[in-house]
């Protein structure tokens, strides 16, 4: 791996502290950092070196606990980060920057190769990379990469306004759109799903396939996140990026042996082909949902509008469901749902492939990929005979990934400091992803699709349970107490 | 159910120990047992009731221990056997045999359905059923059935002529020929393998499908069976009737809902397209093996020609691999391999279904069905990225069936009780398969086809692993050490 400086913007953050860094240190303790590596830790905090180091070890020590066999290893490591305080805003500090860095680098050895990630808040990432561009930090003589958080743009005209900007600055081979869900390992292997497995290219596609369930639900709230969320909502947080991110993924059709040009080629054409909604059909395939009173595990838990720093008023979505289809003769007909909740009953991310009904068993086939919190598959099947001789039953094949795989952040950063953008969001899949989320973000602004109450602890409201009735199909709940998945009418 | 009266000949031998009153009292206590139910035991042994009701009472204490907290029904139960000493040979005591039915019927309530069972040698197969026509025990006023025991006999010309002979006193749909594999929970699953799984209906064919491989694998010997064993060899007593059944069930095609006929003519068309080998041909595609000294998990095990009971210079077959082809289009090209032995290195039983290379991927596709000792399913898939970031990697889906399920018995029993055939040998399969056995069964016996050894506690001789190589493949073992199932070259 080349030598390279890492450039953090936002060191001193809630997401440095509880995903970067441990990423780093992980990969230290792996080995899997090039030699010499060096992070520049930029923030704002007037902070000493050593203090900003004892708050770096303090988070490694809480967020690495299951590595606490190699904390002896700490203070080498944290030598290779040096905090550094600066206000981004100022143009003339980037020249600094790039004379101290300039100088580092000679000092320990390290190719002009920088990677530059912004961790801070998404009304400074244009600005930053102007900067880096103009103070020259970014012309190297080696690479220079961009890892930027989401959210990449509020919507179509203002996500367009940040990559015009970006591109200022930088190529688009050199930006690394982050999409964390595109780091989980079982959302990784949806890559090569079907490639890779004849028995899965033999059914992946409309003659066998039913309809397609993608759920990400949570149950906690918006926590600290309230003032962004409430701006946000789901249909930005979670449908725009991370389910349809998903939907491109387990839709998509790569032939052969993929590199990152194919996958994301593939994806493209999965996005393009989603067909468009218009603002006044939104109400026909969209479900709108806020949280109100309820109970999470026999806990109390407050409406969203009674949250800390959300409008008493709010109307902002806390559940989506939608469906939508994919015009590609592959997809013929086959719904895809997407899901999505905060104060849900369930805490989990998976996609449920529901195949098509055999004349002879009542329960169709379901293939289930367990995207977190638990990751694996399970297939259901029909048997007839093992434990009811005579009678068809489903059971489940299962598959459990082992514990202790990498965190996304790892797999990410591993990939960035190679080039390799397989996992990253690429620009036409999120402009194409804004444009089809647009008119639902203006349905919704115009109050256009009636904003359903669900209780904090349920499936989310009984509209999303009727939008598949509609189409004959139902939600596919995580069973709880059955031992195979069963179709659930009702919250 | 319809009231009956069960005459079962064998009743003082040992598989009416071990396993046929076991499932009757299992049956008994599950209430899947018609009431009045009545079972004439009838054995040559002078026993007195009380000694007979002892002998079972001695092995339902042995053989149910799981029911133990039943134990208390076993009076009950007992009461409903008779023993009743007869020589089966004379055709005068059937006479009375006749008489003392009717009288217990008569006094029992018992419609006049009549469930024969043949549990006794099969020389004595033909004679019986010839008196039970002769005296009239088999003309009945309401049903006659008859369960026979394997083998049936012991090459075409032999199974012919028992069949005829049973055919003077039975019909073909009154014949219940018993291949405990049919009775097995998993076997019984795969007459709706394909057509209650739309995924595995996807699959079942020769442009996914690599080759099949079945196996019935033993650690025991021929313990004490060396006198039949030793004029059987494995052809007979496993490749015939189980090995067969097997890849007839799991190469048919039922369409839709299934019936007992529609299941025996899906068979039937199977068997039928079975290539069949010439005499001078079989040495090319049939592997012959015999064990020699070695030991298993650590213990010594004799030579076959050492064992007690065992001709010094035998030549049996204690060991059969073959490829076999079925012409029909959806199996063209893909070799079924039937693998079957005594003290081998692994006790199991289960069909493997390899399916044809991706490009992508370097381990091909796997379903395996567990027949015994395990009961199962397993799912060999490739994934990208669980274990290994970037790498793709076999992962197994997995699923058991619980403990405590139905032994064969206990369902070959109770569906011949309700008149159902569809998991019995039927007699056009039977004549089928020994017809293709019969050249193979001449070249053993004309020494046409070299006697490989293989030392006790192996995987068999190398000459079967050669066998699967010509075609570019190999055995699927079960793994013993590693997470999921590898190749294995070499025993």
């Amino acid at each position: 791996m080349d030598t390279m400086t890492m450039l953090l913007f936002g060191a001193t953050g809630d997401l440095a502290a509880r995903k970067i860094f441990p990423a780093l240190f992980r990969m230290y303790l792996d080995r899997k950092l090039p030699q010499p590596f060096w992070v520049v830790a930029i923030g704002r905090r007037a902070w000493s070196q050593s203090r900003f180091r004892a708050h770096i070890e303090e988070s490694l020590r809480d967020f690495c606990q299951d590595r606490a066999g190699d904390f002896s290893r700490l203070p080498v490591f944290l030598q290779g980060i040096e905090y550094y305080e600066m206000d981004v805003r100022q143009p003339q500090a980037y020249l600094n920057l790039h004379h101290y860095v300039r100088s580092g680098e000679s000092e320990r050895r390290i190719g002009e190769n920088r990677l530059f990630y912004l961790s801070v808040s998404p009304e400074l990432f244009a600005g930053i990379a102007g900067n880096l561009h103009r103070s020259g930090l970014s012309q190297t003589s080696g690479w220079r990469r961009l890892m930027v958080e989401k959210p990449f743009g509020s919507d179509l005209a203002s996500a367009r306004d940040l990559n015009r900007k970006l591109g200022e600055a930088f190529a688009e081979e050199e930006i690394y759109r982050i999409d964390h869900y595109l780091g989980k390992p079982m959302v990784q292997s949806l890559g090569s799903l079907e490639s890779a497995n004849p028995i899965i290219h033999a059914i992946w596609n409309s003659r066998y396939i039913a309809n397609v369930q993608i759920t990400a639900s949570e149950t906690i709230g918006v926590e600290e996140r309230a003032a962004y969320y409430d701006h946000a909502g789901a249909i930005r947080d979670m449908v725009q990026n991370h389910l349809l991110q998903l939907a491109m993924l387990t839709a998509m059709h790569v032939p052969g042996r993929m590199t990152a040009e194919e996958i994301q080629a593939a994806k493209r054409n999965v996005m393009e082909a989603v067909r468009p909604l218009d603002k006044e059909d939104v109400r026909l395939h969209v479900v709108r949902g806020q949280y109100s009173e309820g109970s999470i595990d026999g806990t109390h838990a407050f409406a969203y509008r009674e949250e800390a720093g959300v409008a008493p008023m709010s109307m902002t979505d806390t559940f989506v469901a939608a469906r939508l289809f994919i015009d590609l003769p592959r997809w013929q007909g086959v719904p895809f749902y997407l899901r999505t909740g905060k104060r849900m009953k369930e805490k989990s991310t998976r996609i449920v492939v529901q195949c098509k009904p055999s004349e002879e068993a009542e329960l169709p086939n379901l293939m289930v990929i367990h995207v977190s919190p638990d990751q694996g598959m399970t297939l259901r099947l029909n048997l007839n005979g093992p434990g009811k001789p005579g009678q068809l039953e489903p059971v489940e094949l299962k598959y459990a990934t082992q514990e202790n795989l990498p965190e996304p952040y790892e797999l990410l950063l591993a990939e960035a400091m190679k080039g390799d953008r397989t996992h990253f969001a690429q620009w036409e899949e999120v402009e194409l992803a804004w444009r089809w989320v647009e008119p639902i973000r203006a349905a919704f602004a115009e109050n256009r699709v009636p904003l359903h109450d669900y209780p904090a602890g349920t499936n989310g409201p009984d509209a999303a349970y009727r939008l598949l009735e509609e189409d004959g199909f139902t939600w596919w709940l995580d069973p709880q107490d059955e031992p195979v998945y069963t179709p659930v009418h009702a919250r």
